[in-house]
């Protein structure tokens, strides 16, 4: 018998609590009236379009809560790109456990395949460059873990995990805090000793007051690919060490001019804000 | 003071499970370094593009949460449509707690604000026929009940929330048990009494053998446009208190000819599955 | 090895509860000061009277929450009826685990059984009619579900599961809304499109009124034996397709000439509020 | 603003759980479809028949949970013997609240006031003799510690709250660990140093040897009356100081007589598995 | 396959909430990205100092948690007294599970067995009295109930768990009360049957009033030896069965001595407030 | 009437498993049945012993969640070090809460001010150098947030939190992964854009390695003053940039030549794992 790792315990409640929205107190009505119990089935996971794979695991564990006793067996290794009519998974066990965590199941593939294929989009369009494609914050309230490994599968990068695992100070934090020489201090001297601190810049006369701070990284928020350009140069100039990231409005078409600006990084929010679900159909084995 | 209804259940998990992501073991730790404790702030939620506003009392939640100190207030209805530039809400409290908070509240306003305008453009396309848009189960894992409300507050209806609250006996159920009169049977005797049938055909031949049967809906699955209205003839002719739901690749072209067929419903997943994030910012006030 | 689905979350919980209140923060602590680790045991829980049989699965789980070696076997199926003598179920294994359940199971056991035993009375003189016997909300608080599944197995047929999977308008519903009509209409607009509407009535007139509406179900509230043939009759005459439910201080001795009337159900509350606990034993095998 | 202390753990947990089975995912849909949300209301508990007075604060936390802005008010002292009639409390606040918390509320109420009746039916019964009613563990799972305390406002006195807060030897364990001196002796010496200790004997002989013994209580299982009587006699001779508890089939025509017998205790499992719940309404005020 | 008993409520939610601090909402991200995922290991938890060994079900419990595949090998007795360079436990597994581990078994063992070996220490000087050596309520929150077996492993025996499962009237309760008459009285009628009584005093004369009372045990708070003497010979006098506790400001220097007074119990904070960690470490198998 | 910040997730619940841990299903029973239900009280916490103070806010949090009427007013700031006899903080409500939180209340205070006492004194012998003092995940299980904070309020710097927010590759990570270069490359690729990396090494010659790399920090793990001196020198010369901490077996004798030797950070488990409890005791006001 196989075993498993359990899963992250975020992953695991959002897994509980999609499981309890859809199944209520009562579980699935109409599979317990219809279908007898022993039945068993198998179905298969089949991609309906071209797509970049995410999201197996957390289906297998949506199986997996429902009734131990199916089997759920992944058939492609997660990030791969699969045509049209490729089967992903298979799953078998008790029919009624089937009918009970198709959905769900589907919800959470679809999703996720949707961030690793749009991921792929874009990062192929920074191909050839060294500029290395970001995500962002902006990820689907309780999917923020499951969504980051889906940029990872499609060929992103991470940024933090949340507002506990980095340090990002933008420009609301500096007009509260009088100014970026005493936010990134305050910062450095209060921070755990394996945090990287970023700031958030709007000009480049603050990139340059940032350069001369301990700081690992800047955010250049909203410039140009001109812009983009100088800063790169200033950067080089006054400070090699520190990385750059560009953000803010970044599409499939601006981003290989961007990736090229020399920066370190870009970042794409709607890598989890704006992708669509894509097709993938569970049929009868 | 104020008071609050509590909020359901599963919707106060998930904003749980939202922050603890973002806020991990530690909290945002920039704010906690970078701005004083005693520091109080004011800011307003603001469409940057026209949309219709869903999740304003989510959003609230979350700074509830986060610290009771917060007053969130909405400034429109819900399920208003607002131009850019209108003011959705405004928030005061800790300036830390406005920090922690911001990003999740946004993620959860602009995805629930963007099933709502994008059932708000199908829903206008169906006016002057009696044909009302229905939802699917096709929802984010963990978001149903809100994205339910939200396709309410974009003029929708909605179909059952879950597999426990409305019985739909599907094609590979009536596979399994045998036919359709034995599974409608089946459920019929078992089911409580105030739960409807509904079930899936395939063609105009089991739609006329489910009219026969004491269902209360029946969903006709991928059909044209024509042979919905021989479907609506057909019910008209056998069973006309039977309700008819068209489902199956329903777009924004082609909804408005398909309401006219003389359906009762129409269902489109794309409401929620496909709906991306509309653009709402949060403004210093 | 035998797998298990997974139980109801709700049913989860309410077996954990009560084994958390039995067992406090320390457990059994005469069982683990008195009987040596490794000693087994086997025992069956046995009927003391005869008794319709319900809640062997959640005793089953109460058992595997303790100690998954446990084994639980049911030797009769759910919902037999049984004779005083009749050995229900088989358990072995650790014997501090079985000490451990052992109250709990019988707990659960006696006051489910206690249930399917009485409706199974009601059902008993309900027969030869086509009158069905339904349960009502008036369960024991955190075991509904258990409850109803009682029910279905002692002949009855459940009422919505609660509050929300079903829509019941009643007499103060009406009285703050303004009338059946406009309530009616409310609760139609905007339930979800497989819920059934009941509205309470406690007239004849209200009857007729009720009868024009779009309402799926009407509950008479309290009225004698002549009174529910009158509204039989009304029905029959004004719209055939409303089923009629009769509630309100139902007794075995009232409930066969009411099931004679001619309504569709009859609810009784004391299948669940009344019901006395079932005397069932557990002996060393 | 009037305060509350926080309620036990367990009682929070299953107010919870009564709620969400009641609520479901979704709440209650007939009033929020037919009540408006700016609607209040005030109504009255009201007692149909005479009855123990028991429930009020676990039925203020219904509605505490439901909604933080219903006000409920006791207007008796817990555990008085009222009339029909009398107003057991009044709730106020918004309608959708008191409407979603009705039900619950009244089976808390009705249930525990009728273990508190039935307690009360049996104290009365033992009045001048200096035996103690007790109640046990055969209580409604989840439910212990309320019917527990209902048990003390009916006039009884509780036996150990569970498995942990109490050593109990009984006749099983005696047979597993070899005689009634080593298990006691096991017990004394790990159990801590405030558990009492009692062993449960079914004979005469049994408690003879038990009273050589350095246990606290001896219970007597299913010892009739002239036995009972032995057993006083033997332990005032023996060791006074051991307590004696009477168990088995107590009714209330037997309890008079146990009582007068001389022994300390006498245990009722009926206080808790058998009492029926008592009639209370909730009426418009 | 070996089972495993259920872990106490309280155990499992410590380690859960363990874990999560670790872990966080990501996991261990170094093994993640630097081990492969199919590695396995193995390795030995090492006493690295003589010391009595505690805490081996708790790590075996981590482990468990991380990864069901992990298996976790006891090698010596709990409760043992190794000496330096034993191997206490064996893990082996994926290699990934191992490190995630590693740190929070550790953490457990360390302090359990610090907590075994300090009580040993006092439990020693103690030999050749009657006296035993009692824990308090002085633990790590959170680890009660670990601390009190590791206590037990250690030769000492347990005062009451918590506030719940044991009569304790401080001083501070006396002074409220108005008296310790009063206060006795009011304890021994509202207590359940199985619960003892002990009073806590500061003087004889308190002593001899509590002696009249119908109290289990009396805590005898910050007398000097000789002070202990004339409560022993007191309570010989007056109430042989009151059992007598020793406390405050016990070392292990005094601990000999205040042993030998004829005291029947002896309670030291230190056990549980002031054990150190103890060496162990994890090494490569 | 003054709000409150939400606590961490972690505290609030560690705070909630004490106190489940020590009031278990019933709660604090003595102050039930001996002190009045209306009684309110008074007390100041205080120290017995010069100390730093830490844990004032999860004191009150223990407090607010058993009755939130008490009002829990600290006296002192957080970090202070004051001297024996001053009050800490006050505690005002109904006596009964005030004696149920007493205990845990005290529990938490003294454990962490211990570690902010214990850490004053190692970083009190730093004094003068640029050396910071760091922690360990050598910490209580549940207590990790708590303890980091206190460590802070003592002078202390925190090293990551946890395995999910920095990246610290130890030998055993460098042995399985094939050696530095590449258990670093592995690392940079495949952690989020904000982590830092250190590497444990335990020779010059790794060391020499390590910074070749594109490593944040390297752990020198065990080594003495002298070679600490040589490590610094090292580092100076090959990749000033890279920073270091000194590890292993610190004391308070040795910890002032260890940070004279250049090292940029100075790690010591003993902060969390060793620290005794200070003594602070709870008077009536």
């Amino acid at each position: 018998m196989e075993g498993h790792e359990a899963p992250l315990a975020l992953v695991d409640e959002l897994v509980g609590l999609a499981l309890r929205e859809d199944l209520g107190p009562t579980g699935d009505v109409t599979s317990r009236l219809v279908l007898p119990e022993a039945l068993t089935s198998r179905a298969r996971f089949t991609a309906r379009e071209p797509l970049v794979v995410a999201g197996l695991s957390v289906a297998g564990l949506v199986y997996r809560k429902i009734d131990p006793r199916v089997v759920f067996t992944p058939l492609v290794e997660p990030g791969s790109l699969v045509d049209r009519g490729r089967a992903l998974a298979e799953v078998e066990g008790p029919a009624r456990a089937l009918f009970a965590g198709e959905r769900t199941a589907l919800n959470f593939l679809q999703r996720l395949s949707g961030v690793a294929t749009l991921t792929r989009a874009f990062a192929d369009r920074m191909k050839g460059t060294r500029c290395r494609l970001l995500d962002t914050r902006k990820t689907t309230p309780g999917h923020r873990v499951l969504e980051k490994e889906a940029v990872l599968l499609g060929g992103g990068v991470n940024h933090r995990m949340g507002l506990f695992d980095g340090i990002l100070i933008k420009d609301n934090h500096l007009a509260a805090a009088g100014g970026i020489a005493v936010a990134v201090r305050r910062a450095r001297s209060g921070a755990h000793a394996l945090l990287r601190i970023e700031v958030e810049v709007d000009t480049l006369a603050q990139l340059e007051e940032a350069l001369a701070l301990p700081v690992d990284m800047v955010l250049l928020d909203n410039m140009d690919v001109q812009k983009l350009r100088k800063a790169v140069a200033l950067r080089d100039d006054r400070n090699p060490r520190v990385l750059l990231e560009a953000s803010g409005g970044v599409t499939l078409d601006s981003v290989g001019a961007i990736a090229r600006t020399g920066v370190d990084f870009l970042s794409v929010g709607a890598l989890t804000h704006s992708a669509r679900s894509v097709d993938i159909g569970l049929d009868a084995a």
